[in-house]
């Protein structure tokens, strides 16, 4: 039989971002163990017998981190001959496929239970080491569909306290899309705009400046654009 | 080892556009073996030694039908416990994981390579039998994303000719979203004010009406648009 055996890796590629700090952060743990050991990577397992794919990608965070309502959304599946030292250099061996998942998670709320020593931290998307296996590659394509996601849907909001000001949304997407991405009046006038923002007519003071409207998502008057980008039809 | 063994399958959900006949098709094959023998699936195969995913799916596909630039995306990876029947009963045996793709083809060149009695063959998408495994969840989910990609990316005119009517573009969406997603003149004027549609100043003449302009597809003004809905920042 010339058919291709597999053992199948799941792997968590889990966002958050640091408002204080201004900076987009990813879960990565230390290997414990061959190939790769002691180099980062992002948290990931293989599946067990009798367990879903899901389930598995549930079942390696769940030793990580704690957070509230993990929405895990598959992101790829890597599966090509060569990407795991541990298939036989004829590659006619047992092969390992990663189907790779992705989520956002509030940072203030997310608890790394980093039993021995920092082996899972954050680390600033930009500035990653060498990962093991082709993790590098599952990362930048887990960034590419977050930022695609910030312009059309409203992930955002995940991660945002229930009240929040205008310049705490913009905060969010500046940290993920870049300082350049907008500017701050014309973000503001556009999302007022569209009518899934509501003014909740309390106010915050924070700093010098005068105190800040707080405003709530309303998720039904989102509806009409949910995964629905309309750009030209 | 608890660690369950998967074969890996790939199933392609390869859609066209009838636009005689105004409907929207998906290519199916008749089964010639075990399980499901008989009934129609998704044209798909299992992975084999030292072969990619999409060479696989590229593969299978091959041998079914002859079109130009066959450009595969993947869809999603369906692995859940017991979605195939070749699994053991208690499904601690081998599993069956199938990572779909997906691909919109010209219908006029599209030239199925049925050598045995149309055991491939394309299907009205809405009138689209029981099909094997988890198949119509899978084409469920392929029909999604076309709808998704028609409305923020160019694939619409991957399947017309270099030069098209804004009737025959109109053909296309409304075959695939339905009649009611747009009525034609705010269609028209949608598009023509994006700017990625140029008059090349030619006509044509079909019945009895004035003849149409002619238009093509400028994919530089397009880029702009490209994979960023830019809905809301």
């Amino acid at each position: 039989m010339n058919l291709a055996d597999f053992k199948v890796g799941v792997d968590n590629v889990i966002f958050s971002v640091d408002s204080q700090e201004h900076r987009l952060l990813v879960l990565l743990v230390k290997r414990e163990e061959n190939p790769f050991i002691n180099q980062w990577s992002l948290p990931g397992t293989l599946v067990r017998k009798g367990e879903s794919l899901e389930a598995s990608a549930q079942r390696i965070l769940a030793e990580k981190i704690r957070v509230n309502n993990l929405y895990l959304e598959q992101l790829y599946t890597f599966g090509g001959p060569h990407r795991d030292p541990r298939e036989s250099p004829d590659s006619f061996g047992v092969r390992y496929l990663s189907v790779s998942y992705f989520a956002l998670v509030r940072f203030e709320e997310a608890q790394l239970l980093s039993n021995n020593n920092h082996k899972t931290t954050w680390h600033i998307v930009q500035e990653v080491p060498q990962l093991g296996f082709d993790h590098n590659e599952i990362l930048a394509y887990g960034y590419q569909r977050l930022r695609n996601k910030l312009e059309y849907s409203p992930i955002a909001f995940e991660i945002l306290p229930e009240l929040f000001t205008l310049n705490d949304l913009y905060q969010v997407y500046s940290t993920i899309l870049g300082e350049n991405f907008a500017d701050y009046s014309n973000f503001r006038s556009r999302l007022l705009k569209l009518g899934f923002l509501i003014d909740t007519e309390k106010k915050v003071s924070r700093g010098a400046g005068r105190p800040a409207s707080l405003y709530r998502f309303d998720a039904e008057a989102f509806a009409p654009f949910k995964d629905k980008p309309f750009v030209f039809v």
